[in-house]
């Protein structure tokens, strides 16, 4: 259970995938111990980033229960529970709860597109029936959806709800949040984009939920922490470095999912998992992983030989006779 | 498994539910056989009005076994098994199969909104892994995502995809679906929103996917037959009617569920099931319910007394104490 | 002043330029005859398809004066007014009485986005000083607000507005709009997209404002015919055939404009008028040109000669130079 | 001319109106005191805060004539251009000019939304025929429209096109903006929502364009410099202030006007100038100006008696009777 307020650097891990019905075990654990040598201050499986609605619940009670064993503990460990079925979030909460999550995490239900009383009635029924505290989850560009300003204000005297994670991108909505729990410290606000980290953290907000932080967790911690100690001349030479990841990598694609399968595809390249993505999403074939490739390599990446022969490069073989 | 082309009224049936776990077994039963009593051409379980995206799967499986051993092949049914993950579309469609089921239905996976060329990789690989055939569901409502006409016509090349439904409501896009597919009337093209209905089939659509005709399914039967005979007097004469239905019982609510509430709700008040709603969504209270009431009077529905002291009304008692 | 309802075939003309400045006097008068000899029951001037918002005054003004004069009472004139500056409107209400005009045509205010009550003030505050009748103008794909039926009805209590254009192609909408006037026959309710035509006059619209009928008013004066008389085989026949041209020369081009460009293409291939667009808007280049000219010969259109050689295309010519 | 970058706080000036044809001429000369006594680095006329969309051309030519002329060279001056009409932007460019304006600033046109290489063309053609340096200004919330980050990089190439105001209100679209152009320190890119104002320029942005400023200038030079000097508490402490400011004045009316309203309102209870709103447009009424007064009150803003008998009141009152 999360007994302080959460603050810092928490990635967004993505799912290390064999084929949509199995985990990347060895990937995964390469993963994990990649990200938490960044210092990161949490780690949250399961969210958009993790494709959580695309995965199939064996395999998400799966992952939870590996990261947290391997975890065990060295930092806060959160899971996306956001599900259209009400039961579903329960299940995977109680779960959690036993493999020794410290918290979850939903967005709205997304099919029937709520409206705010709704919001307020499934969020307040959601986290009385929870056995850990919750974070809500505002992402619009998916659930088409905000979470408006004075709903979080409201739900945020529910002592079960712990904070929120915004990935609006809108600076606007991120100010008025901050501005409406002014004087609830202890109530996280964090953002999602990493783009924006900078310019939020350093104007006090609680951290962030950096994507990229998959490949480069060191990179949004010193951001973090930088902001945090009022260097603003250090926070714009690393927003610099942020941006031009951002530039390189994410924008491969064309669809929703270019994001993932960028930071997937960069992964793969970097030796460190697969870059197979569950259905009925692609990843990059060979065109676009060449230029990831040379991306990576302008950025400065180390992309050691060996991985071009590990098991990764043997399951992108099989993946992609399907294509 | 459908031999011949589907035709006419395919009802999308609502879902009664005593509580979020538990089918009402009995109202369920009386649902079916009110509207079979009508006469219509096929059922549709487990689609948006049926409130598929918010049932457990324990749920959705029972319901498909239940209905086909009671329909046992006197009209047609058709199974919903959109979801954002894969395998369990599979599942339920293979549960489907082995029920009995003629051909299964999927909207657009709806969390990673996708392009049109994922779009035709999504329906492609579902349909060859499917052991019925498949109706294409455009529902950009919920979705966020319009199926292109174009898409529909090249997925209609694959042998296992049957048909199209369309919910849009956009009578441009209709025409131009049926227009891409004049040479293959064996490929249903059927309407989703049953105030649009006489329009499209008395120039020449294969049928409707009319929500009313949960409560009133001889009515839509008869624009149906009318329009097939070209009776544009007598198909104008019944529009009117669905016309005052859905001014009358549709919009007393706010949010995107309104239909669905005024469905559920109009079933409870003319006795035949209860009108709980799957978490999130609630029911209508009592103010709603009322004027739901006196609405369906001024239809000149017959509402029994004893309804109102049937099994459904004890479940709505308990039900209203969790508000 | 318009003393019946409208009903029939009410082209909205394009409006034939010979540069961002200048009229298209000859072609305008070609037009206007082309549009006249297919018998249609009205002509309307500075709708979407006119361009208006992108024409100066000046323009607009000698337009009205122009077209007036030259149909002189043969059918009646509708002039669009729809700006965001009320003054402008008011100004070209005038010149358009002076000019014997019928009715004026009015969308909502597209820059600040009016909510319903703010649409009720404008529409009755303007219907007020207008010294002609008003048809509200329902656009949202371009106004990017619906005027909702109830708002329709409320407003079509001012003896000075006199029926409705919906262009939504939502056939709800429409149906919606036509029940809530059932008792108000009197009040015009007319379809904007052409492809939805017959669907909607067979089942007692009051008629159309179709594009295509710049090219072909003939054509859409028969489905009006047909659908009047019931004649459900020969609107479906006439249906086909309005689909073919939509298909053909309607998608060419990528953007909102399409089409308007692929309409002004078409007229100049046929000899009628140039196909300039007003800034900012570009017509068509060479290839697709070509395409539309391909498309026109499939579709059986005869394309004299001797228009390849008119004022017409020296008016191409020397607008090309600006690409 | 603009010979140097443009840095700072730049003002969107609201419109003083009498009534929808006369400029309130004595508020409109205290307004610009009040602003240019706050130390702004600029003042903006005729963008969205300022109604220009609504305004009759005399009233924008007239405005622009009389500003400047107050103005004589204190600060740079700027105008909107932006119009659906080509040629009314180059003649409000060409009275700004002569008027001794600095630049000139133009949304993408607004009824026909342009695609990418639309706006490329757009505002290249547009640059080239402009006497002045233009600005480019992201609107998308009243235009429909983003201005890609990758166009503005290619139109930032144009030697006419000196900067870029943004009002989405999304960070990630700013700091892709900042970062495709961080070799051009000379071309300004500004911010346009307030409550942004700090985050931005602390981390290196131009400036900002904030409405509020209209109300208290000295509050966002403030802020502004406070963020240049890199001081970060005190950043914070007066970015709280925006936020309490925005908090009370900008959310009491339901539509898109709201901001424009309430700065209006704000003005003319602190005895600057009229509340009149251009047609279609109403300003407060009575229950929302008290709304407004209680919480200037609480915001500590003196409210001088004289100014509720001034000129201002009776225009009030004539105004009223419209309603």
């Amino acid at each position: 259970m999360m007994e302080e307020t959460l603050r810092g650097i928490v990635p967004p891990m993505i799912t290390p995938l064999k084929d949509n019905e199995t985990l990347d075990v060895e990937g995964l654990e390469r993963l994990v111990e990649h990200i938490l040598a960044g210092h990161v201050h949490g780690l949250f499986l399961l969210g958009t980033t993790g494709e959580a609605p695309d995965l199939n619940y064996n395999l998400r009670h799966e992952l939870v229960k590996r990261v947290c064993k391997q975890v065990d503990g060295r930092v806060p460990v959160l899971v996306g529970i956001t599900d259209t079925v009400f039961s579903e979030s329960l299940n995977l909460a109680q779960t959690s709860v036993e493999a020794g999550v410290s918290a979850v995490v939903a967005a709205p239900p997304y099919y029937f597109t709520p409206g705010q009383p709704e919001l307020i009635d499934y969020y307040s029924h959601l986290a009385n029936r929870l056995p850990l505290p919750l974070y809500l989850y505002n992402m619009p560009s998916h659930t088409k959806v905000m979470i408006d300003p004075e709903t979080v204000q409201k739900l945020s005297e529910n002592d079960n709800i712990a904070g929120v994670k915004d990935s609006s991108a809108n600076i606007v909505y991120f100010n008025k949040l901050r501005h409406l729990l002014r004087d609830r410290p202890d109530f996280s606000v964090l953002i999602g984009p990493e783009e924006a980290l900078g310019n939020v953290v350093l104007m006090g907000a609680h951290g962030g939920v950096a994507g990229g932080a998959n490949l480069f967790p060191q990179l949004f911690v010193d951001v973090y922490d930088a902001a945090v100690a009022g260097d603003v001349a250090q926070v714009m030479k690393l927003q610099e470095r942020v941006m031009s990841v951002s530039e390189a990598l994410y924008g491969v694609g064309r669809h929703m999912s270019s994001f993932i399968k960028g930071v997937k595809c960069s992964l793969a390249q970097m030796g460190i998992c697969s870059d197979v993505m569950a259905e009925p999403l692609n990843h990059f074939c060979d065109d676009e992983r060449a230029l990831i490739h040379g991306r990576l390599l302008e950025l400065g990446v180390e992309l050691s030989v060996s991985s071009r022969q590990s098991p990764v490069d043997r399951v992108q073989s099989t993946e992609s006779s399907r294509q």
